[in-house]
């Protein structure tokens, strides 16, 4: 054997594409079986379309069908009332890898990296050799385009096979049908749970669902309101690499240091472009497309020690605290589960991109004792359903001692055992997924501390919770014992005495001597026609529509076990997505986060009831009170915690 | 605001390259976090130079030094002894994505991607804005070509900043030189680690690691002997995609059905081919390029009904039993494990593409017996040391009940807890890792079968030992209890009775009823030239390099318990890299795998010393044998199992 040189190796070395890249590695884009295909090859369909959609302002309505062929093949169709995609940027949508719109926006959205939709045709042509087929309309007087597409993986173009136009009786829309090699029988769970999970948290879609037998589920749209828009915004200079500051500079059209700042990046006014100038001590005239490695470096040092603002959140769209509660509710509608409790963290950056962490945690009822408690993933408003192992949101509720809240934990480490759900939600302008398949998130040390602190505030609050119930549990008994024995008592010491029965209350009071606090709330649906003037800002969009609604009423009674009258303030947390309605008695404050008490003088062994309703709940959105005190000693209260401030 | 319509969304719409795709997802290649960054780093980089090495049949020798700089900055050395890369082709190798000769190889490799060092230089480039610098020398009388480099992410093409030559003392070889944003303080571990397994698995390899405090570390070659080389083929029918069938077709120089079945794919035979145009019921003589889908479906139909040979396994270069115990010994030096157990599966297929999973497994001792089980991966002999949680090593493991081995393990399910490690290495012409950074394989259900399977071996084994120990030990304690306990009574009773005392081996050979085998193992450090004449066959290369090796000598004695004379056959086995020296008695076969030995008569109450010597081993490597009988009922046998064929 003659020797191998370099020269020898040279000749093998070319270029690959990346369509035959990811044909090759199809596991990475999440087609590594057959069974987690189908649910990718859905999942890139549905989300594609909900961006769409939601970029216009229109309601997501949405038509998923699979149906189901001999030899494993699925013909896989997804269909959105979108704006649709102009004809000449077809077959570069779902024809080629890479290529894509959300990519280059700093914003919140389901597709960021442009490889979806193209890897699922890509996919398609790989495991049936067939081509697929786009049906796209854009405005509601001209017909449909229809095109036929293959990818041409060796230079990661599509061709298009065939075209035509079509009669279409939407006003605009997309629907895309492709045939796929899937294993729909052992990938049906996953598909229905992501189509029920992904409706449940855009609440604002109607989700059509037709299986292979004809089967059809309809996920019905309960919210008429999109979600907030999410803005595009500039980078944040937190967290920027010093290569793409250098990128930026060189493709920016300031000439002058401070308005290639101000303009650049975002949170970067006069005074903190000055100061960046100074701490960097750089001229602000300079021009950035002469500045050299060194000066972009101070730059880039300045921006870590000068206190700049947060990045803004309207970029950002998350779940939010109801939708969370419902998701979990739904989760254990069949296992009516001691509480549920939510956390939100607000908006933090990661190499200046913004981020925020909501979590949730259901605990206790018949959810299983003896297994891993189930986690449940969302990003974007994106059910994640695979490779749980590698995600960073296991690791941080791994790497949390569980063990005094009631779970069981090996050492202290791992994810604990016992009965409960936890939920975690990343919204971000861009979630770092470990792989293009967009099952896992990544292991950065930004995120998993802030799901780790969003996880520290659910586990206070469960303690809390737990804290609370033992509490109530014990005066409640101590309640029962005294009201029973001792008036026994004294029916006979006064029977034996030949007495009158003696007045107790003073006597109870004085051995329970603290404020006791209980809470009811009822839900009770209403037509709005039907509504009394007292409830008339209680009538949301949605009774609007259908004629019909629930009304939310919290009755709160306080009573004072106390000798002395007492006066103290009291708060009632109430959701975001709550309208007050009737309160009683009057309060002093209504915020957007609480309603605020003023109890004046509640005499010993007296009783006040307080109520409030209200609107744009559903019904078990709203279970249990949070209720605080202020301005008494929060030991003589039972039922409610100090207030802490906003 | 106007309605936004499908137009506007157009102009968003743009190709992104891959380079800048990566640079926006760093964490898909392994860089989401600084620690984290710079294993990647030395990973890619030595992972590169291994395969370069092994591709032109070089010994390699690795120099890795990372030195570290203010604010996080390292810059890393990862220089080889190479064939080098010849100059033109520097820029795209080190400075482009998707670039690379491994990818359209089918062929056992660590690269297989095209991406790697090419990612490590846009890594530095973004964190540090820095350059890369590349050397290479290609010929021992030319000078080595000095390059420094960055990256278009736009285009994703190098840019050749600056190339010189310069005077070079190696016959050859590559060095590359990067600075990256990186933690060493915690990543140092990680980088150790990964040199130090690396160096185990590759024991052809020396790697010399330079840390920022100038400590060296010589991780030494320990054989001079490269791995087999692992040969090229073409993919076999079996798992082919459909689509893949049709590409290769059409690219095909074939004008026959018959010879492109022939030609393309290997393990086709003149008669498979005949079978499997049968099968789809195809003219042998059509021409591949006007063959239909539907003739295609035929054909890929046809190639899973037809029986075709395994793809040939010398495309695959595994680890072997004895270098994966040595691994497991390293692990464990400290800690005097039970025992250490391997297991290696036949090669296998997913996808058409040829695989081989090898298992080992340490028991007892003092490993932790309260946390969860250590496992350690490794692929095509590189070791993977992040993501163990989303990979399918895991969850194999996971998947088996291990509590009846002595591990405990919440339901059945889920990681183990015990003292034990696990180890799994898959050695594949196609490693499916999860995503670009190459930390964990994929979800394919033929690879987590073959995962299983050799877990099921190793498990069985435990079984095997701790039943062999039990039963060892119960028949030692009657043992003892009859050779303690009838002499006094032979003893007592022949003083009572004034008679001599009685021969009692007769008795006690009644007694236990049992042929009885144990071992001893010693190792011997020999000088080549201290060799006696019947160890010649010993020397080894390492002893004739370095005039030093050692013999391991195994004595194993079988005495007969029983009370007739006893004849059977009995193996031994071998360690796949052992040579056999002296064997005494004189045995009826050597094969590869085994001793066996023709125990002819052995008299009742009579012993027999089996011993022999092997060489090609290190100290440790063989610290146990596994005997087996065979002709004999297993049941009398102590210390050895039944012969079950080879």
């Amino acid at each position: 054997m003659s020797k191998i040189t370099a020269l020898d190796l040279a000749k093998n070395q070319k270029e690959i594409s990346v369509a035959e890249f990811f044909e090759r590695n199809k596991h990475i884009l999440g087609f590594g079986n057959s069974t987690r295909a189908l649910l990718t090859s859905i999942k890139e369909g549905v989300d594609n379309s909900l961006d769409a959609c939601e970029e216009v302002n229109i309601l997501p309505d949405i038509y998923v069908e699979i149906s189901n062929h001999e030899d494993g093949e699925c013909r896989v169709i997804i269909e959105d009332n979108g704006p649709g995609v102009v004809k000449k940027q077809i077959k570069h949508i779902f024809g080629r890898l890479l290529y894509g719109s959300r990519f280059h926006a700093i914003r919140q959205s389901r597709g960021q990296q442009g490889i979806g939709i193209s890897a699922v045709v890509l996919y398609g042509q790989l495991t049936t050799g067939k081509h697929a087929t786009v049906i796209s309309k854009i405005q509601e007087d001209r017909p449909a385009a229809v095109l036929e597409l293959a990818i041409d993986t060796n230079k990661n173009r599509a061709e298009v096979i065939n075209q035509t136009i079509t009669h279409w009786d939407k006003p605009s829309g997309t629907r895309v049908e492709i045939s796929i090699i899937a294993d729909y029988k052992r990938g049906k769970r996953f598909v229905y749970d992501y189509l029920q999970s992904t409706s449940i948290v855009n609440p604002h879609a109607q989700i059509t669902y037709k299986e292979p037998d004809g089967a059809i589920h309809v996920f019905e749209r309960t919210s008429e309101v999109l979600p907030r828009k999410s803005v595009e915004i500039k980078p944040h200079p937190y967290g920027i690499e010093l290569g793409t500051l250098i990128k930026i500079a060189k493709n920016s059209k300031s000439r002058k240091l401070s308005s290639f700042l101000k303009t650049e990046f975002s949170s970067m006014g006069d005074r903190t472009v000055n100061v960046v100038c100074e701490e960097a001590q750089l001229e602000k005239n300079l021009n950035p497309k002469d500045m050299t490695r060194n000066e972009f470096l101070a730059i880039h040092k300045a921006f870590k020690k000068v206190k700049i603002m947060s990045p803004p959140t309207d970029c950002l769209s998350p779940i939010g605290e109801t939708l969370i509660k419902r998701s979990l509710k739904h989760e254990t509608r069949e296992i009516s589960p001691e509480f549920i409790i939510t956390a939100s963290r607000p908006a933090a950056t990661y190499s200046g991109n913004p981020f925020q962490i909501e979590a949730g945690l259901v605990y206790g009822g018949n959810l299983p004792k003896d297994s891993s408690v189930k986690i449940m993933r969302f990003a974007n408003r994106v059910p994640l359903l695979y490779q749980q192992g590698g995600c960073i949101t296991t690791e941080a509720i791994s790497s949390i001692d569980w063990r005094r809240y009631g779970l069981e934990q090996k050492s202290g480490k791992g994810i604990p055992s016992g009965p409960a759900i936890f939920l975690i939600h990343m919204s971000s302008t861009q979630i770092p997924f470990t792989s293009e398949s967009k099952e896992a998130i990544a292991d950065v040390s930004e995120i998993e501390n802030e799901i780790r602190l969003a996880l520290r505030i659910c586990a206070r609050k469960v303690q809390h919770h737990i804290h609370k119930k033992v509490r109530r549990k014990k005066t409640k008994e101590k309640f029962e014992l005294i009201t029973k024995i001792l008036p026994e008592i004294a029916n006979k010491s006064s029977k034996m005495l030949n007495k009158p029965v003696p007045s107790l209350e003073a006597i109870i009071t004085e051995i329970m001597d603290v404020v006791w606090i209980e809470d009811l709330i009822e839900y009770e649906k209403v037509k709005s026609n039907d509504v009394k003037p007292v409830q008339t800002t209680l009538i949301d969009e949605k009774m609007e529509k259908h004629g019909v609604g629930v009304i939310t009423k919290s009755t709160i009674m306080v009573v004072n076990y106390k000798r002395k009258p007492q006066k103290f303030n009291l708060y009632v947390l109430i959701p975001e997505d709550a309208v007050v309605g009737m309160v009683e008695p009057k309060p002093v404050k209504i915020s957007d986060k609480y309603i605020k008490w003023n109890l004046d003088d509640i005499p010993s062994a007296d009783k006040v009831d307080i109520i409030f309703e209200l609107a744009g709940l559903e019904e078990g959105d709203f279970d249990e009170n949070d209720i605080y005190t202020e301005d008494i000693n929060p030991s003589f209260v039972i039922g409610a915690d100090k207030w802490e401030g906003d």
